[in-house]
Order: structure tokens, then C-alpha cells, then sequence
């Protein structure tokens, strides 16, 4: 009998990992996930990851090939295959895919996070079909996905799109990376939680955050809020908004897109950060480009957006016939 | 007797144009000059230019073909072929390439100043054998050719790479865009003078420039003063590098170059320029690029790197063998 293929994508988050299968024209099949915290020793994150796959794949192993895996994870760098001192991870410098290889006898790929997802939407969302976009990611932090003429941006050392990571105010914000002012400490759903904390420390009207801690305290509560109107909540969607705005009105200077796609939990709030970034962002491009690029939110799961993306990276090969399927070898 | 191929580079400057005859392996041949400024009517210079080319190719009509002419010029949409109301010309939007066939059966192409200059150093500078790199022009404005994966960037609508209008402070410099804070507002030869008058308004010790009008004051003053030590002088450049170093250390962050040329008269000032704008840049750069990204002075020579670059648009079909060889038509 001649075995259908599967592809895995695996999306390794800061809390959690989630792993899905991806048929051969991109049909999500199943998906689990796992706790990424826990271990400082890579090899033993890896070790229950790889009980994860098996368990997944056990129900189609009988009928089906595991042909390849494709795998998102922050501080990428994707020509090395490595995953790079991430400050949400405890790992230091691993070769990630060195380290799967280990384990599987076929294809392993891995990508940046917010490149994944940007793939994602360049084959299953609002930007099939286009050459130019950007994908911004807001999640704990903030990362992009530039499509330049149809290819992802990659730069020279792999290293290129780290948005979050722009200097946008001179002395601001201390950052995990060491620097002050990087964009991700006030636009990811930590930023925006930092901009909470400072308008209660300015309005005196600390509102429905007088009694939560910084750690209880989410992007979803500031969100709920805002809804319900509490004044920090809508002014701290505001200033955010309105710092994405010039962000994106710059990237568009650099890069002239045809399209901004926001992606990521932040995006949940829906018109509250959309509005004021979408006035932001026309406010400030150029000339050129105003009216002209529409800023949409990613038409993609959360959830399973990182799997789609992964998953692309070897499943195009597959569609293309260039990648050779072979035997699934869980070690 | 088989006629040999010439190009023609037209580099159009806020107040001059030049142009140059360039071989079919690169080498300058000859070349001329005529004022920009004058007319409203873009048909009247581009009389102006269709004699000076006349003029200029004469002598070789006998034994040579004219097989193509490249030009570069401020504001290009590269996609139209049409240059679109640059703030230093009086043209309003015009199709340069269209006009300019009226008057030659020739191929002609047209791009970006900041392009022509980085396909320059791409082809005969620093940048030889480079994928990813950036050459940033800082003239009278500031712009950017930006080299990704061995290809200029142009973005979808021919627009990427506006460096100059990248927003680097809130509130910032009036610029000519009709926005505020741009880039080119504080890194040009102009912002360097608008820095000039600013520290003269603060430091109360206005030094050798108190003499000077705004109109008479050029960056190449600023450079003799700072080199005679005058201290608003050195100031001025330790400001304007300081801002450039943040403005290169933030387009690392998003194409991971492996190069960053400077190009233009500010740069002539040489490391009154360079030493703060390297310091500034290493400081702020990612940890993950610190020490890597080369930060160099152009090697073209002001004068005829934009013909140069210019003319290699159409000099490379011709070497492919791609772009057929017509006879001269001047009207």
C-alpha cells in the first residue's frame, strides 16, 4: 500500500508548545501540546517533545508517511538552524535541528515565529497572492515577517525583521535584550501592561487595576476593561495604538508593502488598538502611501498559525516533489 | 564597419545635472554638465539635456552606437518611470522616461538617486560580491539603496528604501515632506546646518559662525571649522552621528546587512562623521550583530558614481546580451 504523506508543525511559544499535522494541501489533521517550561537542559525539553510527536502520530502511522518537520520558535536563526540565547527560553545557543535530526530521519526545518506566521498568511490568509507585506506578531514580544518580491526577508545572517527590537524613544524602556527603547517594550502584551503601570502611576485613578498584581494582570483584562470603560484601560490601547501606527508608517518608508497584517493575542482586542493605529498609521506615512495600504488583522488562528506556517516550510517542498518522502524513524 | 555600444548616465541633482558616457565594460569615457534649475516646464530642460547629450556624443556618432541611457534623479517611482514632485525640482509629477523617448528610440530607465549610487558601489565599489547591503546618500537629503539577497529593493509600488523619511523623533524638525521628525531633517547637509543654528541658539558661543547666513553656510564649513576646532562645529557632528549610528543600528535590526556604505558630500568630512557615527552604532546595536557589520566611506567618486550607477541599468542588459543594440536617433 503506498503511505500518504504528513507533514508536522511544531510552534514552540515562551509557556507552551503545540504541535499539529498538516496534510499535503495544507488541511490541519490533529494537534496536541506540551508545557515548554520546566527544563534548562534542552535535550530533556526534547526528549518529552519527541513523546508528544509519537503520540500524535501513532494513530497514522499505519497509512501515513511523516515526511518532514517544520518548526517556529523565537530567536531563529534560520540559516544556522539554531535557536539563539531567546529571552523567553532557558536554553541558551542550541542547534535545534541538529537536535531533532537526533531523533528523526527526514527533513527538519525551523523558523522564526513571526516569520512562520507570516508565511501562514502568505498561503492560507489574507495575503495569498501578494509579493509585498509585513506581518507583525504581538505577543509577549513583538517580531515581524516581511515578504519582499515573494520571498521571505532573511538577511545576510538570518537575523533580519526583529521589529521589536526597532529604537523608537531615546532613553525609554528598559529591555530584556539590554537596550532602552526598543518597540516591544511598549506595543507587546507586556508593553502594554507597562503602560498601564505608567498612567497609574500619572492619573491617579488606578480604576479596575487598583487590586491586580503585574503578574496577574494580562492583555485580555486590559482589553475587558477597555471595553467596559475604564479610562487607564482605553488610554493604555491608545498609546499603543498610536506607537504601532508610527512603526508601521515607517516600515512602509522602508519597505513600500502593499499590506500590514497584525497577528498575535494583542490583536484580540480587536478595534480598541486598531483604530487609534490605523489613525496613527495614516497620520504618519507619507504622502505617497497614504489611503494606499490597507492594515488588516491576520485572518489566521492563533493557535494553529505558527503549525501552518512550520508545516509550509516542507510542505511546499513536498508539493513541489523536490523534497523525497521517507520512512518515519521516531528513535 | 560594426559600431561599438556606448551608455549614457544622467545623474539630475537639485542644482546640477551631469552626464557621462560609460563603456560597454564600466569604463568612464567623458563627460558634461548643465544647470537643473530654471524652468518650470520639464520639456524646456529636457531640450536643455537632449543638446548637451548631442553635444556630448558627437565626437563618437562615427564609431559608436548610443545603446541605451540610465538616469538617475531624487523622487523615482522606478516602476512608472516617472518622477514624482521632488521637493528640490519644480516639475510636479512627470513620466521622465516617456519624454525621454520622444526624443531617442533607445532604451532609457530612470531610478532613485540613493539607487543608482548603491548599484554603483554594487558594481564598481565596496559592495562588490555583497548580497545584503545598504549604502545610505547624505546630500542635500538623505536616502537609502538597499541591497537584499543581491537585488535593490523597490518595494510594490517602486518606493522602498525612503531612509530620509523614516520618523526618528516625536514632534521633531519640520521637513519638506510636510510631517515632522523625519530623518533627513537632522542627518542631511541641511540638518546639519539647522543643527548648527540650534546649538548656536543654546551654547551662547556662536564662535566662527556668527558671521555666516543660513543660506551661505554649507556642510563643507562645518567640516573645516570642527577640523579648526571650533566647538559648535564638533558638536554638530557628534550630533548628526549620533543620530545616524541610531538610524543604521535600527536598519540592522531589520535586514541583518553584511555592509553599510555612506555616501554624499556630508560624508567627505570623513571621520568627523564616521568615528561617532560607528561608536553611536555599535552602541546601539543588537548584541547578536555587535562587531560585524562593517560601517564604511564610499569608494565612487561623488561626481560620477550616480552616472555610474545610472548607466549600469542598461550597461548590464547589453553585457547579457539581452538588450538589442539600435541606432542612435537624437531629434
Amino acid at each position: 500500500m503506498n503511505k500518504k504523506n504528513l507533514t508536522l508543525g511544531i510552534d514552540i511559544g515562551g509557556t507552551n508548545t503545540v504541535l499539529g499535522l498538516v496534510g499535503i494541501d495544507g488541511e490541519y489533521i490533529s494537534g496536541s501540546s506540551l508545557p515548554t517550561k520546566g527544563e534548562r537542559d534542552v535535550n530533556k525539553f526534547i526528549a518529552r517533545l519527541v513523546k508528544s510527536i509519537n503520540t500524535l502520530f501513532l494513530p497514522y502511522a499505519n497509512t501515513h508517511n511523516l515526511a518532514g518537520i517544520g518548526i517556529a520558535a523565537p530567536s531563529v536563526n534560520y540559516i544556522n538552524g539554531t535557536i539563539e540565547s531567546p529571552s523567553n527560553l532557558q536554553w541558551g545557543n542550541v542547534n535545534f535541528v541538529s537536535l531533532m535530526k537526533e531523533h528523526f530521519n527526514i527533513p527538519v526545518a525551523i523558523i522564526n515565529d513571526a516569520n512562520a506566521a507570516a508565511l501562514g498568511e502568505f498561503y492560507y490568509g489574507h495575503a495569498k497572492g501578494l509579493k509585498t507585506f509585513i506581518e507583525i506578531t504581538l505577543g509577549t514580544g513583538v517580531g515581524a515577517g516581511i515578504f519582499v518580491d515573494g520571498n521571505l526577508l532573511h538577511g545576510e545572517k538570518g537575523l533580519a525583521g526583529e521589529l521589536g527590537h526597532i529604537i523608537v524613544e531615546k532613553d525609554g524602556r528598559i529591555c530584556n535584550c539590554g537596550r532602552s527603547g526598543c518597540l516591544e517594550t511598549y506595543i507587546s502584551a507586556t508593553g502594554i501592561k507597562r503602560t498601564v503601570f505608567e498612567l497609574m502611576a500619572k492619573d491617579n485613578e488606578p480604576g479596575k487595576f487598583a487590586d491586580l498584581t503585574f503578574n496577574d494582570l494580562t492583555g485580555e483584562m486590559i482589553s475587558e476593561f477597555a471595553k467596559s470603560g475604564d479610562s487607564i484601560a482605553i488610554k493604555a490601547f491608545r498609546y499603543t495604538g498610536n506607537i504601532l501606527g508610527g512603526a508601521m508608517a515607517n516600515l512602509a518608508a522602508y519597505f513600500s508593502p502593499q499590506m500590514i497584517v497584525l497577528f498575535g493575542g494583542l490583536v484580540n482586542a480587536g478595534d480598541l488598538l486598531l483604530e487609534p493605529a490605523r489613525r496613527s498609521f495614516e497620520e504618519k506615512l507619507l504622502n505617497i502611501h497614504k489611503g494606499r495600504i490597507p492594515v488588516v488583522i491576520s485572518k489566521l488562528n492563533n493557535a494553529t498559525a505558527g503549525i501552518l506556517g512550520a508545516s509550509s516550510l516542507v510542505l511546499r517542498e513536498l508539493q513541489k516533489n523536490s523534497l523525497k518522502s521517507v520512512q518515519y524513524l521516531a528513535v
